[in-house]
């Protein structure tokens, strides 16, 4: 029995009918909190994922300083690719993250590690640390980067425009991409099920990269190989919420069967859409434009109760926003969005 | 009576049933020929933008070099605000066209200059002379930014990930973001009327940037504007087909009263769901991933033909890339493209 059975987060997204609907904010445990940058200052950022202590630390934050319903454990998606042997460079302000010896050869992708679970063992402290922390006051959500996002930038070695690179290499090398996202795949269940011993109420599969592919080589490459982790995972622990975020998909055509529970909507789609699209038994969340924190209270308020109103009061909803929070946004407007979902009452 | 009526693109784009599909590709006029190299080495982007010579001489070359079946104006969709008074840099390989001065202030809307047609003379010179050299044996295409693609980068300054400097613009400031648009909307309407004046066949209005909104607001700020351009032009000159690429969007609800007689379709959107979305009497164009043109010939003939599978046999349809030709394609791959277009025969 999920140990959050009874919070806010996981009866919403039974589709319970609560109190009032439950809100997170991705990248919450970010720059945009001065706190945070406190601890950053001291430490590196790997530093900082792979130190329980610290993880937990910034993990925590959000919710006392700005009043999350969750907490979403303090990490990267890339440490599962660093786990497999990839050298992992990240230097803050220099573009993001960035594997300098990217995969080029399908013949590395023999080379990988494979049962890296257990060199991932921060991550599990680190959740059971947050745990501690929190003594029960709301779920912690852990993640992971699904097959398709984390292949994208083992190719291209960094995040890009177009991730051209990446995309010769499925173009040419279908067979041997699939490979690799099958290793991505085996080592991400095993991932996750840690962080489900370790701990977490919640998952989140994050496909930030799911629009790079047209739509027929993402149905391919992308959702199959998601699908293979969602399944698997809500198999061995079915009363853990796996929620998919496939940034940048066009349709939710046929996603019904790819195990998730829920899906994450990014800000590009309207909720209305998505509510339709996907049948009634899967959870929703998000999807505020994370641009609109720039604005000022006012506007985020009334554009937050506008959001939360396209979805139907009888759907699993947890509001969010539709991406990361910008790391300059005020932390004034940050707990604005925060206080209006939680006031949010349907009209 | 357009003096192409009789030719491929535009006998195809009318719905008539041709011997074959015409097929083009954006930016085709661009780097990955040497030919195209050789001409920008002795001057810069602008100067070969604006001297009609040198501008007819790269829109020519593709009909010669890779066979394509209509030849488009080399310019530039920022020739626009540069005309209306924005301060154009344009430094190759420094990360693309930007607006030093961009455009922050709403009270600075009412200083763009207003009737600035007359300044883009150099392209309707560069359309006049391209069909003197063409003598006839393709029709040319104009084209021209939409109102938000433009606007996102006078407020921008150039070319970003999420243009969060325009969005939160555009979200606190959106009587003045509705004024800018108008102001738009209205040069674009003369500019491409002088392009049908000097001897444009068919039109293109390019939205890039269609993605970078949620969809409410794209529909009430990106279309809405677009529409405005599409269908004066329309009224003006019916007998010209005028495409819209609204690059990026999620669905096509909504579009067929925009005014244009056809749409772009970017190579993340399959051509399927783009074909049962759109109805009938839009011809679609698109929309092979760029990305493709980087394998080997025998992959790119396959993919343009599954490509080509999916549209209707009955519908009015040109095949063309997804986005503009990466500057690293080989030529003969791009060759390889056109003849596997031009080659097509329905299975």
């Amino acid at each position: 029995m999920n140990d959050q059975h009874d919070s806010l987060l996981i009866r919403a997204l039974r589709g319970e009918r609560t109190e009032r609907r439950p809100v997170w904010m991705m990248r919450q445990a970010g720059r945009y909190l001065p706190e945070y940058r406190a601890v950053r200052a001291a430490t590196t950022f790997l530093e900082l994922c792979k130190t329980p202590d610290l993880a937990a630390e910034v993990t925590v934050q959000p919710v006392d300083l700005v009043g999350v319903d969750a907490a979403i454990i303090f990490s990267d998606i890339l440490v599962v690719p660093e786990a497999m042997g990839m050298h992992l460079v990240v230097e803050e302000g220099k573009g993001g993250p960035r594997f300098p010896e990217p995969l080029r050869n399908p013949a590395a992708i023999g080379n990988l590690g494979r049962g890296v679970t257990g060199s991932l063992r921060f991550v599990f402290d680190a959740i059971a640390e947050t745990k501690r922390r929190l003594a029960g006051r709301v779920p912690v959500i852990g993640f992971a980067g699904a097959p398709l996002t984390l292949a994208a930038y083992m190719v291209e070695g960094q995040g890009s425009k177009n991730f051209d690179t990446f995309k010769s290499f499925l173009f040419a090398n279908p067979e041997a991409t699939h490979r690799l996202f099958d290793a991505l795949a085996a080592e991400l269940i095993e991932y996750l099920k840690g962080q489900i011993d370790a701990g977490a109420n919640m998952l989140q599969l994050f496909d930030t990269w799911a629009g790079v592919l047209p739509e027929a080589e993402y149905r391919e490459f992308g959702l199959r190989h998601a699908s293979t982790v969602l399944r698997a995972v809500r198999e061995a622990a079915p009363d853990v919420p796996f929620l998919y975020f496939p940034k940048g998909v066009r349709s939710y055509d046929g996603f019904a069967g790819c195990g998730a529970s829920g899906f994450g909507i990014d800000w590009q789609t309207s909720m209305t859409r998505a509510a339709a699209e996907l049948p009634e038994e899967f959870a929703l969340q998000g999807n505020l434009d994370p641009t609109i924190l720039m604005t000022d209270p006012v506007t985020i308020t009334e554009r937050t109760h506008a959001m939360m109103a396209l979805v139907p009061e009888t759907r699993a909803y947890v509001a969010n926003l539709g991406h990361g929070i910008l790391p300059t946004v005020p932390v004034d407007n940050a707990r604005a969005f925060i206080e209006a979902a939680k006031g949010y009452r349907p009209g």
